[in-house]
C-alpha cells in the first residue's frame, strides 16, 4: 500500500478524480483516473471488471448513484493513502487513448460572440445572427467515427475550394485551416426515444465533459456549407482531450447564462442554470493566443441537450455534444483564428512571426481548469494536436 | 435435407440472397439470407458463428472475396436442395431487426430534380440550385443512433415551428410531416483516415443496399436550418428495409449517371459508373402515389462515398450513406410530399382523400426493385412506417 502525495495546488486533486483510457506496456487498455500526477488503474485498485473495459462505455451507463459511489471510494482511497502501488502509474508513462466510443456527435454553436463575429464574415451584407438564433441552440451533427484523442497527429485535408475571384473550384489541400476552442460534454445514461431530457435531467444523463478542438478547414467550408451545413470541412478529425471531468466535480463552476432574451420556450427554460464558468487557453506553438471564457456562452449544455431530444430523439451512451467555438467579447477571448484574425486580414503574433491560418508542422494546445472547492482548480488537461502536410 | 421451390418471377430468386438479421421464438438475433418466402438461418446452413452475430457488421468487415464466397456457398445450397431443415424459416413467421449498427450516418442531395424542386420552394427568389450543386454530391451527418428499422412505429416529432405570418416561433407536434424515398448503403470494409476510397474502389468497400426512408418535419426544417443545416427536422427518425442486397446482386442493374456538366473534379470521376437502374414506388396508406427512379441522380454512390473520404476522414463498418430524396422529371416520380403538393399548395389524391402531409394513423411504404439476370427482378423488399400522435 501506498499514500498519494497531492501538491495542494494540483488541478488534479480529490476534488476532480478524471476518467481516462490508458495503457502500459504489456497491458490492455483499461479505465484510469488522475489524481496528481498518478494514474490510479481502477480494475486492480477496485477490483471491478468493468474498469477493464478499453472504453469508459461501460461504466458511464451505469449511471449517476454508481458515479457517485465509485467517486466516494476513490476518494478515500486517496485520501487514506490506501492504493495498492500495483495500481499506480506515473502520468507521463503511460498511453492515453480515446476516452469513450463516441455514438452520434452534435456540435452546437452556442456563442453569441462567435456566431455574430462568423455572421460578420460570411455574409456581411446581412444581419450577422439568423432570426432563429436567439430561440434556439443551432446545432448541427458532425462525424463521430472521425473523433481522435489529443496528441493524434491532423492531416492537412484536401478538398474544393473556391475563391470569389475563381469561376470554377479547384482541388487541393486546404489553405485556411483553423482551430474552434470548445467545450464538449459525454452522454452516460441513454434516454429512449419519444422521451426528451428535460434540462433539469441533465445531470442524471451526462456523465462529463472534454476540451474540444473542431479543426475547421475554412475554403473548403465556405464552398460547401450551402444549404445543408457543414461537412468536409470538419469531418476529417475533431480532437478531445482524454481525461473526462466528472459533472460531479463542476458544482463550484455552475454559473449563470447570461440573460436570455426574448425568453427560451419551456422546454429551455432550467432550474438551476447548467452554464459553467471554465476558462480555456490556446496556444500556437507555444504561444498564448487566446484565453476563451465559456462562461460567456449564450446556451447552457443543458439547454443543448434538451433541444437535440425535444423531438423525440433518443440518446445513447457515447453522445458527445459540444459547444462550438468559444469566444467571449474582447479580441483575445476568440476561439477560432479565422476570428482572431478576421478572416485572415488581421494576422497574428505567434512569437517572432505574424500568422493568420495554420501551417504544416504547427502545433496547438487548448488547456482549460474551472473553480474547485476551496479555492482549488479543477484541470481538464489539455487537447493538443500537430498539423502534417497531407 | 430440404430443397428450396422458389418461384421464377419471385424477386428474392438466387440471384438476390439479401442478407438481415432475424430472430425466431425462443432463439437470439442472428444473420439469415432471403431465399423465396424463406429466411435461411446462416449460423446453421454455414455453420459459421460469425452468422451468430445480432448484427451484420462482423461479416460485412470480413471483405468482398469472403462476400463472394458466401454467396457462391449459399447459391449452391439452394440450387442443389442441401439446406437443412432446421435452417428454414417462413419469412412471415421471424421477427427482424436492424440489419447492422450504424455507425455515421451521411444523408446526401443527388437529385437534380429534388434539390430544383426544394430550391424553387424554399427560396423562390433565387437560382434553385445553388451554385457548388454541380461541382460536388452535397451532403450532411444524419444522427445515426435514431436509424430504426421497417415497421417501427414513428412518433410525430414536435418542435419549434414558425410561420412567415408569425413573430416568433412556438412549440407543437410538427404540422409538414413528410417523406423522403432513397436509396442507402453501407460500408463494409473500412477504410484509414488520411486513405480516401476512389470510386473505382467502391465495390471493394461496399456491401450492399436497403431502402431509406429519412422522415422529415418541414416546419421544423425551415425554421431551424440556417446556416448549418438539417437537425430536428430529420433526426426523429429514419427508417430502412430490413434486407442488405448485396452489391454483387447489383451487375444488371450498373447504368450510367446522367451527363455531367461541368465535368467533374478528377477524384469524383468513374472508370465505369456505379450509378444503378433501381424502380421506387411509394404507397401512402395503400394507394401508390409516386414511382422515384433511382436511375435519374445526378451523383453515383461512388461518388458520394469518394467525396465523404476525399478530405481524409476515414470511414468505419456500418458507415450507412443515402442518396437524399429520389424524384424524376415527372410530377408523379417525386419522391417527397412536400414537392408532390407542391409544398402543400397542390393537394394529391390518397384514394379518395386529397391530401399534403402525413395525419396520425398515416402508414407510408416504399418498395424497390432493380434488373437482375435473364429478366429477373431483384427485390428490395420495403421499407414501411406508421405515424403516432405524440
Amino acid at each position: 500500500m501506498t499514500g498519494l502525495d497531492v501538491p495542494s495546488d494540483s488541478q488534479f486533486g480529490v476534488n476532480n478524480l478524471p476518467y481516462g483510457i490508458f495503457s502500459t506496456r504489456g497491458t490492455d487498455k483499461r479505465v484510469g483516473v488522475r489524481i496528481g500526477d498518478e494514474v490510479v488503474d481502477l480494475s486492480v485498485a477496485l477490483g471491478d471488471t468493468v474498469f477493464a473495459n478499453p472504453s469508459l462505455n461501460p461504466f458511464m451507463a451505469q449511471g449517476r448513484e454508481r458515479w457517485v459511489d465509485v467517486r466516494a471510494q476513490i476518494a478515500a482511497l486517496a485520501t487514506e493513502g490506501d492504493v495498492p502501488a500495483e495500481a499506480l502509474h506515473e502520468v507521463g508513462a503511460v498511453t492515453l487513448y480515446l476516452p469513450f466510443e463516441v455514438a452520434d456527435y452534435v456540435d452546437f454553436y452556442a456563442s453569441e460572440y462567435h456566431a455574430v463575429n462568423m455572421g460578420r464574415l460570411f455574409r456581411p451584407d446581412s444581419e450577422p445572427l439568423m432570426p432563429n438564433w436567439k430561440h434556439l441552440p443551432v446545432g448541427y451533427h458532425g462525424r463521430a467515427g472521425t473523433v481522435v484523442v489529443s496528441g493524434t497527429d491532423i492531416v492537412r485535408p484536401a478538398g474544393q475550394r473556391k475563391t470569389p475571384s475563381q469561376s470554377a473550384p479547384d482541388f487541393g489541400p486546404s489553405r485556411r485551416l483553423d482551430i474552434e476552442a470548445e467545450m464538449g460534454f459525454v452522454v452516460g445514461v441513454p434516454s429512449e426515444r419519444g422521451a426528451p431530457i428535460t434540462p433539469d435531467q441533465f445531470a442524471e444523463h451526462v456523465f462529463g465533459a472534454v476540451i474540444v478542438n473542431d479543426w475547421s478547414a475554412r475554403d473548403i467550408q465556405a464552398w460547401e456549407y450551402v444549404p445543408l451545413g457543414p461537412f468536409l470541412g470538419k469531418s476529417f478529425a475533431t480532437s478531445i482531450s482524454p481525461w473526462v471531468v466528472p459533472l460531479l466535480a463542476l458544482e463550484e463552476a455552475r454559473i449563470s447564462t447570461p440573460i436570455q432574451d426574448p425568453e427560451p420556450l419551456p422546454y429551455l427554460r432550467e432550474g438551476r442554470s447548467w452554464a459553467l464558468d471554465i476558462d480555456l487557453a490556446v496556444e500556437w506553438n507555444g504561444h498564448e493566443v487566446s484565453r476563451p471564457p465559456y462562461g460567456a456562452m449564450y446556451w447552457s449544455p443543458a439547454q443543448m441537450l434538451a433541444h437535440t431530444t425535444v423531438n423525440g430523439a433518443s440518446s445513447r451512451t457515447g453522445d458527445l455534444f459540444a459547444s462550438g467555438t468559444i469566444s467571449g467579447p474582447a479580441k483575445e477571448q476568440r476561439g477560432a483564428f479565422i476570428e482572431l484574425t478576421w478572416g485572415g486580414t488581421e494576422p497574428v503574433a505567434v512569437g517572432d512571426e505574424m500568422r493568420t491560418f495554420l501551417e504544416d508542422g504547427d502545433e496547438v494546445v487548448i488547456s482549460a481548469s474551472a473553480p474547485g472547492p476551496g479555492g482549488t482548480r479543477i484541470g481538464f488537461g489539455d487537447v493538443r494536436g500537430r498539423i502534417v502536410g497531407s
